[in-house]
């Protein structure tokens, strides 16, 4: 809102003097990209001046853009769930459906071994996964993969949510950050579900 | 040690008047047999005046045995943590190491299920499993499992530990206290350690 009223879009840059609207942007796309490497590194616990800092702009910048850090945590957790939905559909439009699962669980958790605001956030987005029909996308994999053969027939979205939440618990309480071994156990978990 | 005094041994049961020795020790064994149900329900949570009204004992009648809760909590502890040792060795001595690992892990969750202090303190019980060389007998089921062709080779006491640990954590997050459900688990979990 600052910004827009001191740049009004129809005011071109004058010749000799930089763009304080590109200077703007610039910035912006920084600080969300330090945040998005400090809340990966520290979750929850990061603060805006560590933002600011890895951005190299003034917290008044952050603050410029984004009020609060919920604001900023916000907007970073949805970027991060972005991708999982993708992630997650993508896999649903793969043809051997237990490769596609497993392929998904390694994915998924190498961002859980880098990512603790994923981490944090991920038990607790449940409106995001009813808006993109998680349970849903998780049920069509498993259903095809049993058509398959290639599951066990009583496997359900149930078990994968304890068998995966299960071992990023421990993985996460042991400060596991080794992505080969968190796919490690995402493949082992998958195998449990063999038929 | 108030009891003893009191009653010393060479006294003989007056006839007539209730022997007030085995009175005591009738006392002692409900409460030390309802502090094991109190716990396994509440866990630490659990409170003297609970586990007197359960045995149907005055208070004074339980911290005349056990001073402070703690002792009984650890005497409790104690007791099933015993049983779980013996387990493991029983386990260790069948023939197929296989079948012994997936029947301990089936019991041992299945006591997990109905046992919160079990859960509480199995964690924490780093003395107990030296003194018992709980890594040791699991190290030597798992050696004979993958000489006997029935576990992958690079299974570790680790994968056991994150694997159970992991649907532990969440069964119980989710108040989950069905041993049926339980034990499913426990033998997915070793199923994933398949060759």
């Amino acid at each position: 809102m600052i910004m827009s009223s001191e740049l009004p879009p129809e005011e071109p840059p004058a010749a000799g003097r930089p763009d304080r609207r590109a200077d703007a942007r610039r910035n912006q796309e920084r600080v969300f990209t330090a945040a998005v490497e400090v809340f990966a590194e520290r979750g929850l616990e990061a603060t805006v001046p560590e933002i600011a800092a890895r951005a190299g702009v003034g917290k008044a910048t952050v603050y410029r853009s984004y009020p609060a850090k919920a604001d900023l945590a916000e907007a970073v957790a949805r970027h991060r769930l972005a991708w999982l939905a993708e992630r997650m559909a993508a896999a649903a439009r793969q043809p051997d459906a237990f490769t596609a699962l497993r392929d998904l669980l390694c994915d998924v958790s190498e961002q859980l071994s880098k990512d603790r605001l994923l981490v944090e956030v991920l038990p607790r987005a449940r409106r995001w996964e009813e808006e993109n029909d998680i349970s849903g996308l998780t049920e069509k994999l498993i259903a095809a993969a049993q058509r398959q053969g290639t599951l066990r027939p009583d496997a359900t979205a149930q078990d994968i949510r304890v068998l995966v939440g299960g071992y990023s618990r421990v993985l996460i309480a042991l400060d596991v950050r080794d992505p080969a071994q968190w796919r490690r156990y995402a493949t082992l978990s998958l195998n449990a579900l063999r038929p």
